[in-house]
């Protein structure tokens, strides 16, 4: 089947916002298997979308729109699509008292109850997170129509929850993908060493990257769950043995999430002390929801003489060797180790740029060093070639952190090239 | 003149990326007053993306194209459009010495030296972050085509410095615009605070969203820079005559810059106390560069330990009050004032969720405290109907915290409904 995607709004042609919803369901097309031949982004008007639906409807077996749901005059996209596709919007009673329920009120206004008017026959896709529910029909020429409200925030969980069962149950095979995620390899050299793997089609494998590390996505088509899934299994072995130590995960998504996990796991608490990343890596830990569990206590010491008076950072270290050095990051980790009383000890010191960069000591060097009380590990990072932003140096330092915890609970060499 | 964009990779059609190539694209044409009318993406497939092109160049007066312009035998971007636009591709011997000098080497590969050969005629926009160049130039119509290489990091500079420039000079006025940035007043407030401002033509005002702020641009229209620049005030100024104190900058883009910025000014400095937002808060500091200045250290109590032993928040209070309570907020700002010895202090304490949350302390609760050692000053912030994030009651607590600061370096009140 072939699919296209229409995203409704003149905030995306004025740049105000990024089209992130066309990715979100481009992504969810990918893995059921679905096609995506052409996407495109129409303003409010109705004249122009719906050339862009008449179009959409003649030439593809699926169609999804996205945005224009809403109470507002401008937001026209059922009015338009549905008339497009030779339907009339009726009232559906159920989505009137949801948008009463939300608002806490029994009169809602006309703009609000605009919502619940959908096209005639369509199966209504609830909205858990916001007023406007999404429909799914079929056009008289037997194009599927789906439509999603704008905001990410509604779009992704309606997506999930209801339009994706919806698209498959109309299919004859179920797909099942696995994500085997990499860190420390980029994604060039890891598609190299797969090169004679990729030719594979079922199941399928497809590197991507992400923020400074990688993924591989294994994806096997079969009549089953059961079996499309046992597909799977020999491609992410041989991923596995050929990548060795730089998997860290199928499908756990990041490095917080799995090392909050590991760290429940085994019992351990972890505690940081954050100089050139300011918060970031806690920032990144509590975004695990009940990561209260293994993290209790970070500190940022921007300047050294937190250093000094929170980790207990030798003044003479700071002086020799200076703030952003090995010994620094060393005597962080050991320094919040001992503050805390947790297990293990990350400290992160480093030149994330802009400005403060000098010949010995760019921007891009960064210390991170782990400790467990007993011993320390500390790995460095070297600016390479290309110029990297502040965000960059700063992600990529904390996700090597969050990797050598990883390492150490797995057993493995905490530092490794 | 009316503008498209058409966008081309398999990889955006896959999901893989998120097209931010066209919200940079877009926002820039918006700001040149060139009217956007379309955009979309085309995989790499010759024959679709011609049609494409044929299409845009039939009905626009501008086509941007971004992606495809690179080595590789699926990048074929500028062969089809050259094509379409009844154009041959003729060898650019200094964008060849260009790619030369990038690699070091006097013979580079053929695919490399591909990225060298541009339309007949075409003006070349140099590419100071890659190797593939841009180029500009009209198709027999009278069309105007730029394109524009893929990878954002090389697009954004090559748009601002000579794409930009290149449509400046075929235009006969110069556009300017301000953001008013807006804390404490949603949009949709705002927007009709200004209803009656929003039909003025030149400047126009439209009001933005973001991430739980919201702007107002003002955009004017002139034969000079000056004249533009100076016909916005007066709208300026009535915009913050009617917002007040919820107005925090004109085109200071976020609270973290605003606040960073003002404390350096003033030479004060800033230390911080998280609790819930686990490192979010010093991370958003830390973001901008030379914030060292003003920040020297954070810390993130997550456990009632690290509170009561790092900021000597009281036993009791967390026994009677609990840790989500106005009493531990003023207790932590306090208590980092103390440990810092900084001028200000902020402590922020509450349930993030999606756990945690009790009917009397549900998720979403969060209190805000902001000292200056002499005196105290708490916000609280309660869950609104709406079901939200973790991420958003995360961001949305720090940029309270944020505005409270700016408030006090203000002299405003540091707490307003």
């Amino acid at each position: 089947m072939n699919a296209e995607i229409i995203s409704v709004g003149t905030e995306l042609l004025l740049g105000a916002v990024v089209n992130t919803d066309t990715a979100i369901v481009a992504r969810a097309l990918s893995e059921l298997g679905i096609d995506l031949m052409h996407t495109c982004v129409v303003g409010d008007n109705p004249q122009r979308l719906k050339e862009a639906v008449e179009g959409a409807i003649a030439r593809s077996g699926l169609l999804i729109m996205t945005g224009g749901l809403g109470p507002t005059a401008d937001d026209l996209t059922k009015e338009t699509t549905a008339a497009a596709a030779g339907k009339r919007l009726v009232l559906h009673e159920e989505s009137l008292r949801r948008i009463e329920n939300y608002f806490n009120e029994k009169h809602v206004s006309e703009n609000q109850a605009k919502q619940a008017w959908l096209p005639e026959g369509c199966t209504v896709l609830q909205n858990d997170n916001g007023t406007a529910p999404g429909c799914a029909f079929q056009a008289e020429n037997g194009c599927t129509i789906i439509m999603l409200p704008g905001p990410p925030s509604e779009l992704t969980p309606m997506l999930n929850n209801y339009a994706v069962p919806y698209l498959k149950k109309s299919q004859e095979y179920t797909i099942v993908s696995h994500n085997v995620h990499i860190y420390g390899r980029g994604e060039a050299p890891v598609a190299q060493m797969m090169d004679d793997l990729m030719d594979s089609e079922n199941p399928t494998l497809a590197p991507y990257a992400n923020e400074g590390e990688c993924y591989l996505r294994v994806t096997a088509k079969a009549r089953t769950h059961e079996e499309a899934d046992r597909m799977c299994g020999p491609l992410i072995e041989e991923i596995r043995s050929r990548l060795g130590n730089f998997v860290y995960s199928v499908d756990v998504n990041s490095l917080e999430e799995l090392v909050v996990k590991e760290l429940a796991e085994k019992g351990k608490t972890l505690a940081t002390a954050e100089s050139c990343t300011g918060g970031l890596l806690s920032k990144r830990i509590t975004d695990v929801s009940g990561s209260s569990g293994v993290f209790h206590m970070g500190v940022v010491t921007y300047a050294n003489k937190a250093k000094e008076e929170l980790l207990g950072v030798p003044h003479e270290t700071l002086e020799q060797h200076g703030a952003v050095s090995e010994e620094t990051a060393r005597a962080m980790a050991e320094g919040i180790v001992r503050k805390s009383g947790s297990d293990l000890g990350v400290g992160i010191t480093g030149i994330a740029g802009p400005e403060g960069g000098t010949p010995e000591k760019p921007v891009g060097l960064i210390y991170i060093a782990l400790s467990d009380g007993e011993n320390t590990w500390v790995a460095k990072r070297s600016p390479i070639g290309r110029t990297k932003s502040r965000d960059w140096h700063r992600h990529c330092a904390a996700s090597q952190a969050l990797d050598m915890v990883r390492r150490y609970l797995a057993g493995m060499p905490v530092t490794e090239q």
